[in-house]
């Protein structure tokens, strides 16, 4: 069964969607991941999954109804600002992108958003976003990501990165891997773990206190963690838990309802 | 020869692009397009255009850099905005994004920026913004269509158009025919002429004074022109006429000069 | 008969406007104009052709009414920032002003507004703000120029400005000659031609492809054209087909329908 | 001796004024006033003030520099934004404005700017603006007043007024009436005096508890004060005044030093 | 009678309020004032000042309904922005910051505001926002000092300041060593006024003609006035006819009505 | 040993703390509490927990320096933007606060900021800002909650509220019943807990997908969570080891280096 795509509708298609509709919108980024990764990893493995998830929900939950939104390549990559190849937008311009997307979606009578985050410098403030979309237009929004992200206490790590792989490390080379091999260049992947951060027990990548990092902070190779032993097989296996995983959630988020006043 | 793709590089790739290297940015848009065409159109002919003639000029002309940057899908499109189907930027938004992206680049040591515009609502502000990235961050900028827009004298039009296919009319639909023939529902395409607007000599689509308008100025369609004779072929021989356009512009703006002051 | 000039009447007589008047708006810029030319050239001409054309029909066609707005001489002349004498506004905030008067407008009763500008740095920003008061203030919009602007493929030019008399040249020069000779410094007049721009068929003044250019892109002395062979008496010709040129723009405008769905 | 104009110049005169130079803005307003004066008013009497300060300068203080700038006719008049006629700016508008005004006249080689407005409710934000401008950009700058407006304990006021004649009284309609006789409606004049407002001590016009007013707090008539014995001879009075007074401070701003660090 | 505290209500408690009810906003500052005052000397003064005069209003005026805002600290200091400990806001944010109470009042059912203001430069923006409160949210708004600033006019000045105590000054130092002594480094305090400024008869503090002034154009002090012979005797004399004046203020805000057409 | 507090410090004082001084910003909220508790809840929690975990490093850790900032009541409260008693900022404004605050103190020289954030609603915006901080000025930045947000999937929740005790629950309002007990009306302490959301295995508060909601989704009461078994001791265990917790943060803070280049 075709995944539904805002993009091959016509304007009296889209209006002549089912009530309910969850509209899928994948967050990617364009910003380095370091010597062996492209640029689009995020973009990559975001839209990749969401694309998978609605379709896995078109295979097998006739009953519900989701459209998978043209994403955002271009989102908030300021920690990767100093590096070339980072294509980032400010805060303030995402913010407006998405409010803007908020107040189009309901205009084309859409209820429910699901924001598919593959760059976990997006999270925050999609967050605030979601509630924004909430209270502006009526919209029930919802924000998830194709693995929690490491450092937000999420994830998986190798041994080496002790919980530390949360940029361009062993579970995203992982997916490119598997999504796009002709992308990584296995032979510059090095690892680039902060060992430094194992000396402090309450901040740092999932725990309590959380810090503003750029990632240049980390030296100049601009990945953080050890890709060094990432592998194409181990990448199929999140990915296709994280498609599981959003697949789900669509539905979840086709009938959630906190059961409250009307609204 | 492959097209170069800012997505699949490295951020170091990035940085060792030639001094010089044209970006290629496509820019279209996600709105209606009256009940016989997809929201996608402008995107799909920005961005196929855009490819084709970036490939273009790396068979032809080894001599000269080009990169395709990642487009945007969602911009200026408040002449739709009343309708289902359109996502639309404000003027602030989508300026803000521009602005970001021209800073985004020239920490990426790029100099040099084709703006490939799909969408004729966003011409205006493509031009302002050329200008602003010029005066903030050195760029050259340059900006083309893959046809001249038809509310801006150029472009062509059936006959029974009297030069007022402007939007979802004989060109781009034949242009998607060619392009997406899956997306197309000939069957509902009607004309859609405000025959009215002959009435005026000065006022008009490609005439000395232009108006102010929503498409819904024009009836509920949304569409503006007559798509009914629309056929592949001619939207083959429109397209490819494009794509050499763009490869020459591609070309003269790698070597662009206007001889002034170095700055 | 007398121009009807908004800053004559009171506020009731504004609220007494008939139901259709047309509001012209002249947008001038002062900026530098080289060596030989005030800073408020644009502004000059832009007021003094919108002054005339409203006289003439009031003149002519009595039942037409249109009223002359007072003027904003400070706008977008980002090309020019980087010399002393030009007082420019940031793209944001000449539109933020265009739309501050389009919600008065809106207030006072007007419906029609028709806006003449004589700063081709504005016509883009100005073609972006008609759309914007159409959609939020319910506005028919119309942008006219004294005279197309050169860099956008209309005006006149002197034989060796080879079409780029863009900007304090051959005919700048001449209508100022005609209407304040007496701030022309004829004698610091010189040519100052971007002959390398002719070496490009695509990219340039008035063809296919805009280019984002500042004003010292072409040297140190700020103005872009040859100015020497100017005469008042051709500015003389050129002023009065402007003048005639927005005489009939104005009353088009006060008939302008679509023919659409009323709104 | 004739007025230094801003206006009048080319950009390299601009360049070459005397260090030290004032540059006079005024400000003014468009704005209803009543059924008796035009929407000028603010604007009639802050321009015609501050060229004749400009003029009496040049006439007796040669060694002291002043240029008059091209002054804001649409200012913030939000207080006013009910009523047909009013044509004002948001608060942000105007600050941007009068920003990007500071930044240009730095880049001008300005040092000093005398604003002269006519306007009380630009006042405040006036203030705002000059601190702003003295830090962003290092001018120093003066605010001035053709009178101290009445609403602010300065002005004269006519004895049946009580001090509350701020908006197209008794002062405001002399100064009209002896500046363009013709644009001001005596059939019309009435008293609109908020007598209410004696009830209060400590709140009120020029009393130490300032209030945020709109003019039709005080009913619909949109003026504020007793108009009815206005005269030409009064305002001949007050206006010469004004422009001595204003010509006091040009000349106290040219040398204005408060002996601090250099800056 | 205690005072009535908005931080210690329900959020039904705050809807049960009388209509009618004067709620009070404390502006204070953080800010550099000398060697010898604590950066919050605004904020002491303004909400001791505030809430003693609530609490008086409590005692003696049982009909009259307030209640204290938490107020804000974090003000527009931007002449202190060049020094350590100072803690400004733009004028945007501040701006935007009332603006959002406005709006959260108006959802309050709260229809009367006064701005207790203890920092001198605030009272320009403080009214600029009292008028937009008025016009967005229907407000009605007042802004009170605890004394008239000294450089608008009012206030007490020692007879060495000349009238320029304006910062941190006999009056300031005063109030403090009554407020708060333990914050006061009298051994530290010593004159910097700028006798330079008794040069000019129109500009200055207090004059008819307003200047921008940074606080260090006078020396790098960063205190404008003579606080050596402060005390706080008179510090408590100044304090409690403060005090007296902002009761005052609070029962006529409460009954405060302009007569005119209702709102 | 007394808390150092910035207000109570001279601008001097503040350009003379040590190099690493660790800077404590309290974020609290003015914002609907349900019936039972005030609309300061989380002011009154963050203020207190910073201010106490401030003395705790001075009694403790003599070697380490602290101080603590005037803290933010009025925060980012959209989600009960609804309800009297809320006085919320929109993420704009408070996004600007932040970001002025970290310039003033880098003007100070302060290099280390720890933000005790009081409301969950905040969480996500304040992660925003530490980034933006670390980018523009340079900040070494924290983020810090008296106890992890329940709905982000921390903090401690009494049985029957199943997890969802994320706004005047069991916790909130056992630790004011401490701090505060004179502010709470456990009379009128009612549970309010949308156990339809038990029905979601992924959506949910603190379960791998978020939402946005507003507090009125879950009825009129605006809390959600069950207070009624609330109790002060609970509260002084939460209290206590809320503050350990911090103490220890500010430890941390004050040595903490990730090892990479210097920035």
């Amino acid at each position: 069964m075709p995944v539904a795509r805002w993009l091959d509708l016509t304007g009296p298609e889209v209006a002549a969607l089912p009530a309910g509709t969850v509209a899928v919108l994948p967050l990617g980024a364009v910003e380095q991941h370091g010597p062996h990764l492209p640029v689009s990893t995020d973009w990559v493995i975001a839209t990749a999954a969401a694309e998978a998830a609605v379709a896995t929900v078109g295979e097998r939950h006739p009953e519900v109804a989701a459209v998978l939104l043209p994403g955002l390549a271009h989102t908030k990559s300021d920690e990767h600002a100093w590096s070339p190849g980072t294509l980032w937008l400010s805060f303030e311009t995402l913010m407006a992108t998405l409010v803007d997307l908020g107040r189009s979606l309901q205009t084309s009578g859409i209820s429910r958003l699901l924001v598919v985050n593959g760059h976990g410098g997006n999270s925050a403030l999609a967050q605030v976003a979601c509630r924004e979309l909430r209270r502006r237009f009526g919209l029930r929004t919802f924000l998830a990501h194709p693995s929690a992200p490491t450092d937000q206490g999420g994830g998986t790590s190798a041994p080496g990165e002790h919980g530390m792989g949360v940029h361009g490390g062993h579970t995203e080379t992982s997916v490119v891997l598997h999504l796009r091999p002709d992308l990584v260049r296995m032979d510059l992947a090095r690892a680039n773990v902060p060992h430094g951060l194992r000396d402090f027990d309450l901040i740092g990548f999932g725990k309590p206190v959380s810090f503003g990092w750029l990632s240049d902070d980390f030296g100049p190779d601009g990945h953080v963690g050890d890709p060094t032993g990432a592998t194409a097989e181990h990448g199929k296996v999140l990915f296709e838990a994280a498609v599981e995983h959003l697949a789900a959630v669509v539905v979840e988020a086709a009938r959630f309802d906190v059961g409250g006043a009307p609204r």
